[in-house]
């Protein structure tokens, strides 16, 4: 059975989502938890959920929380019983098949990289999300774990995206682009026309430069860029999304016949926004370290947990992890 | 009277929507207008429209034509007698206050360099594009015209940006943030972290860091970012956009009683469409060449024409260049 640690420190809802996402996970899939965070916490939490299924967790005590906020550096050096440090411990002995947080994302970063080391290969691991797009999903990386990249970074997140896509959304030759200014090979910045270059050398699908507005249309499979761009696009991203929930919550107080039109629409926006929703989406991993790490969003509900951590086992059955490493030794 | 140059012959709907823009624009304000294309085109094009002004045109002869793909630099060496380069001769020589182009953006930006020259103390120009947020609209520069900036081009921009803000919104201490991935001063990139730093020893009101999720909230009256970053998220949110508008095609379709929803929406979604429409702000000038060089999107139909041509008429009214000129050197 998947053995998966899970950070239920983690996340502006928890521990209360936290652990309703836990339960939902256990509910339906078959998979054993490893619950960290401090064990009295733990246990009056726990209390508040009768059908709890607690033979399949194991509470590990993790009494050192790390605060949203909190410096990544100085969380690693200084919270070394924390329920991020002590989840990744397991990973690397093997004690777990993977780790899931929605916790500080830079501290779940920086301990990850420095307690399961890299990849030999990658310099640099990229958070890769999984996103909507009109014809389904697909992987964009690297979403903020980078921000001063080198083109052969932006390569190396090219071969791990293809891989990611290939064994997370079962693509056979995923079309892998490179997010630019422009379509033609000569658009874009130093950083893009170099990786360019050594992008199209890899034995993958690489069907070039995608702009901005194509992101969201299903022209490609993964999308390479810079974490510093894929940081600003995807909280740009989920900035409209909100501009639009707060014009639809205005006209439904507007008057009672826009309410109407509203009630009349629910039904499609709701598979609208289940389709777009990234809380369908789980967690993003952290690709390039040597086990599994999954990074969710920090204003995860119980679903989005839910998600990450069958993200986790998806990864951890896929030996996501033992294929790169292979892929990138030839 | 403002007297401005006019490229009929650019963006995807030239010459037809162009000059319908002109004429829209000739009907609302008191301006003359120098139209530029190949002359048989302008005066045959112009009969179409029966009661066009003509009192208030001159139609200059261009008749070479700049293509919406063709490489800028090129255009500007073999194109002497384009649209483009008459057009901006005319500012050159004082005999137009301005000049307005919905044509190829990287020609018109490569032009207007070559040929109006730079303000002293700006090392790059900058596209300034006015984009509607929440609370009304803001200034966002760099859109494209730089893609590999150095911290001083940012300090640059944001003083641009502020006097642009300060002329053209009417914003008296206009609000300046640097686009980031964190708000706290100690997070972003090399380039981030040294333009903050330059930035904030500026005499304007410099508010720190802002994240992509609260660009379109109002949080700030100028954003500062570099010219890929910009471009890649002013493209996304048009492909977001694109996606919503999208659905509700497709909901139109879905059923009769979808269709009745969207109906007693439609008020409603106008206006939402109306504040976030692009075409609403008119174009983008050319903030740091030595004369007004307005930059309108390729797919501007005749009501985005019209406001550009308005903006490059504001413009010359409250002498922005003279005013950023004297600003700088101070």
């Amino acid at each position: 059975m998947i053995r998966l640690a899970f950070d239920v420190m983690g996340g502006d809802f928890a521990p209360t989502e936290t652990l309703k996402g836990a339960y939902l996970a256990l509910k339906e899939t078959d998979i054993h938890l490893v619950l960290l965070g401090p064990k009295a916490l733990l246990e009056k939490e726990l209390a508040t959920i009768p059908d709890f299924p607690l033979d399949r967790v194991t509470l590990c005590d993790a009494p050192d929380v790390v605060g949203m906020g909190e410096h990544p550096a100085q969380a690693f050096r200084k919270k070394k019983n924390s329920s991020i440090q002590l989840g990744l411990n397991l990973v690397r002995d093997k004690e777990a098949d993977g780790f899931i947080s929605a916790g500080n994302t830079g501290a779940v970063m920086a301990t990850s990289t420095l307690t399961l080391g890299k990849i030999p290969g990658v310099e640099r691991p990229a958070i890769a999300t999984i996103l909507p797009s009109k014809q389904g999903p697909f992987v964009m990386l690297d979403m903020g774990s980078n921000v001063d990249c080198k083109p052969q970074h932006l390569e190396q997140f090219a071969l791990m995206g293809h891989f990611f896509s290939k064994l997370t959304l079962g693509i056979d030759s995923p079309r892998v682009a490179l997010l630019n200014i422009g379509e033609e090979r000569d658009k874009g910045n130093h950083l893009s026309l170099e990786a360019y270059e050594l992008i199209e050398k890899l034995p993958i699908q690489f069907i070039g430069n995608i702009e901005g507005k194509d992101i969201l249309f299903g022209k490609a499979d993964v999308i390479v860029c810079d974490g510093f761009v894929g940081n600003c696009l995807l909280k740009f991203g989920e900035g409209v999304s909100e501009l639009f929930m707060d014009f639809f919550r205005g006209e439904a107080k507007f008057s009672w016949i826009s309410a109407l039109g509203l009630m009349i629409l629910k039904p499609g926006l709701k598979r609208f926004i289940k389709k777009f929703d990234y809380q369908e989406y789980g967690g993003a991993p952290l690709l390039g370290v040597n086990g599994i790490s999954i990074i969710a969003h920090g204003k995860s509900k119980k679903v989005a947990i839910k998600n990450a951590i069958l993200r986790g086992k998806q990864a951890a059955e896929n030996q996501l992890v033992q294929k790169v490493t292979e892929a990138l030794s030839q």
